[in-house]
Formats: C-alpha cells, sequence, structure tokens
C-alpha cells in the first residue's frame, strides 16, 4: 500500500478572454467539447453541477481498457478568476488517485494566463504523477482548441 | 488573490493498537474526545458521517473571534489502515484553505504509527501552511491523550 504524494504545476496561456476561458470549465455543454469526448475514450457518463460542493461525474473506458472513473468536488469558485476543486480516479474497483487541483485565469497579454497546479495522492504504485501530468497538458491543449480555434 | 501551495508530513507514534487509533477518527463519540472541544475553543456544530463521500462539518470560535467553519468530505476509507479526506476552511466568509490530507495508521513496536500528510492551497496570504502544521501537530497529541491516555 504505497502512496506517493505529488504535486505539479502547469502554466499554458490561451488567446481568448479569461471569462471565455473559465466559461469552458463552467458550462457542461462548453466543457464536454474538450473534457469529455477525448480521442480514443468512450464516455458511459457525464454531468457537471458547477457550484461549490457540486460534483462532475465522468464515467468511461479507453480503448476498450477498464472503465474509469473520475469523481470531482467543487470546493472554490472565484468567477472568471479561481477554481478550486478536489477529484478521485479509479481504474475498475482500483483507487488511483485522490488530488486537490487549483486552477486560476488572469488577464494576460490580451488573453488569458492559465496556471494549474495539482497536489495529489497516487495509489497506483505506478508512474501516477508523472501521467497525470501528461494527460492534464492533453487536456489544457484540447482546452485550446476548444477556446482558441 | 495570492495562493500558497505547501505540504507537510507528521509521524506520530501512538502505545495504542491501529483498530483503536483509527477507531478515533471513524466513530462521532471517539472523535469528538479530541477533535472537537479543544481547550480555548467553542464548538457551535459538529457532526461525522464517516463513509466515502459522506461530510464532517464543524463549525465554532476560538477565544470570541470569527466563526470558524471546517467542512470535510471523506475520499477514501481502509478500515484501520488509510484515511483519505479533502477539506475546508473558512474565518468568516473568507477562505483560509482547501486541502487533501492523507492518513495512514501502520502497526509499530506494538502500537501505531501515525503519518499525516497534508497537501494545501492556503488562500490567508499570511504563514497558513505552516501554522496548519503546528496545528495538526496539537491535534495528534490531543489525540493521543485521547487512545494513550
Amino acid at each position: 500500500m504505497s502512496i506517493d504524494h505529488a504535486s505539479f504545476t502547469i502554466i499554458r496561456d490561451y488567446k481568448a478572454k479569461p471569462a471565455r476561458v473559465f466559461a469552458a470549465h463552467a458550462r457542461e455543454d462548453a466543457k464536454r467539447t474538450w473534457f469529455v469526448d477525448a480521442e480514443g475514450w468512450e464516455t458511459a457518463e457525464y454531468s457537471l453541477d458547477f457550484r461549490p460542493h457540486g460534483w462532475e461525474i465522468w464515467r468511461g473506458r479507453y480503448q476498450g481498457g477498464p472503465e474509469i472513473r473520475n469523481n470531482t468536488l467543487y470546493l472554490d469558485i472565484v468567477e472568471n478568476a479561481r477554481i478550486i476543486l478536489a477529484y478521485e480516479m479509479f481504474a475498475g474497483d482500483a483507487r488511483l488517485s485522490a488530488s486537490l487541483l487549483t486552477i486560476t485565469f488572469a488577464a494576460h497579454g490580451g488573453g488569458t494566463r492559465l496556471t494549474l497546479t495539482e497536489q495529489g495522492a497516487y495509489l497506483d504504485g505506478g508512474d501516477g504523477a508523472r501521467n497525470r501530468e501528461i494527460g492534464s497538458r492533453e487536456l489544457l491543449e484540447a482546452l485550446a482548441k476548444a477556446v482558441d480555434g
């Protein structure tokens, strides 16, 4: 039962304004376009209740693998500026991780500087934190396609 | 709006067995004895729903100061071995922090080695992480009085 505690920060600039980048996290239809239907993934369930103590639920599979579940609890929301949430991931019945995620949105060069910090407990005994950082960077690239075209 | 991301780990050994130290976290009556009614604190509300996705709610004041609120969501519970939770603290309407907390209980020298790791986002602009570590050490001392007598 080893636990790897780790954290990473990613900074990514967008051409879109903070209100638009924030909305892509806050509105279910907008978030679906970059967060839910990534290539190779098949989504079985998705719902977003974007408010403090509201849940985001995602369940699906990657290329026929085990069911992955992602449960997110929103803790702190500052409109157009900040989101803090806790989330957990499972593969089948096995817990992969529990994490605290801080995302800030700041006006920068006519667009937005997004700063994401994940602090996590990774339980899979593998390269959890490193893989999570790679996955997070991919999501932020998908977000760029959604908001910057 | 500065955010201080930090983490700390505390290791504390107890004479009591893991089942007893774990029960002091899991049972509302047992947790009240060391967590709720600390010296100088006046508790206005306390409840514990100890299960994954259950909440622990605490609300009170320290020596007539602003109302402090502590909301805990349990994420992962492995009987007598591990607890992972997310919690947030407020002073009045101001958010002080959001944190991920991992607590493990391991048999050690006839008793228990408890390892607590907090990974937090501290928002008060002050000495949040350092003060949290001090407060956590005090709580673990109070726990020692409860389980080791």
